[in-house]
């Protein structure tokens, strides 16, 4: 990588972080040369607008998430290990593992539900493809007999993503340590119910 | 009440909507001034800064709940018809029914779960009187002979609380028509899983 590329990614990894604590929208370039120590010149540099920021930091943290939670998971074995690796990685990302404040996705969503632009249009792409994927590792248990036949993919997904999000809604915001476990119990009851 | 209460009531009523589309953090005394057409002076005198108007807002959202969703949903016979009718007016709030950016407490979840104050505390002790009031409903079912004497209630407020907000993902960012066929049939394994 160029030295640009090397102080941009940096950037990017900071302020990613920053966004997953105060919200997208919380983001700005001059909260980000506060916490940085660069220049508002710098950064406006390498982000021409607040919203170019915003999208820049979307598609950052999806790699993130793509490193750490979705290509670990489909190196595991087709099927129920490769389902339940992707929810164990899903539990570590949405408490914080990866990036400190959690979820930037599920922050976002409801910050830009009602707000049509490109960062909505942006997270509407971004979360299809999340769900197709859940989809389509939950498939491969299909196709490997672990599941039922008749098992519904994206219901499925939907149901997953909700045992994380009330599972990162129990540990961040409540600190109930019993989350987890809730989550985990909630899980198993999931794919009891698909075999 | 009193004009001054009238106004104030119907001044809260619009800073809800504005909170449910755009975040507590996107709620200040500046932009409800722009969308109420009020003086900044005047709204001033209800709210003597930012802190204090977002915590009367959650204060009144808190209000609509009860009056909109729980204390209905309690009305209706002990056991699985109060559960259902609570489920089934959850997902109302969820939607954007009650008020039109969906629930503000899921967002407000999300945006202050890292930032320590009051927001934070009141959002703490709110979220945990919500999931207490969905495990009392529950308990009501297990008095009654509905649900097995063994089965959780806190496990399932945590389970039915994620079903509630990957709904609202799907219904409100994705517009997914499916949405609340999903959360419904995901519902009903959950009951089934407690007989």
């Amino acid at each position: 990588m160029s030295k640009g590329a090397t102080t941009k990614r940096a950037i990017l990894d900071h302020a990613a972080e920053v966004a997953s604590e105060v919200g997208l929208q919380g983001l700005t370039i001059g909260s980000l040369a506060t916490r940085t120590e660069l220049s508002k010149s710098g950064l406006f540099a390498h982000f021409r607008s607040k919203e170019a920021l915003q999208l820049e930091v979307l598609r950052h943290a999806r790699e993130r998430y793509i490193d750490n939670v979705l290509r670990p998971a489909v190196a595991e074995p087709r099927g129920e290990p490769r389902v339940r690796a992707l929810f164990g990685r899903s539990l570590a990302w949405m408490r914080g593992d990866i990036l400190p404040g959690g979820c930037p996705f599920t922050a976002a969503s409801m910050e830009f539900d009602d707000q049509p632009g490109t960062v909505r249009d942006f997270l509407v792409s971004d979360q299809r493809d999340l769900l197709d994927s859940i989809a389509q590792v939950f498939r491969t248990g299909i196709s490997e007999g672990h599941f039922r036949a008749d098992a519904d993919p994206e219901q499925f997904a939907q149901d997953m993503l909700g045992i994380e999000m009330s599972y990162m809604h129990a540990h961040r915001l409540l600190r109930d340590p019993k989350a987890e476990d809730r989550a985990r119990k909630a899980f198993e009851a999931l794919l009891t119910a698909t075999r």
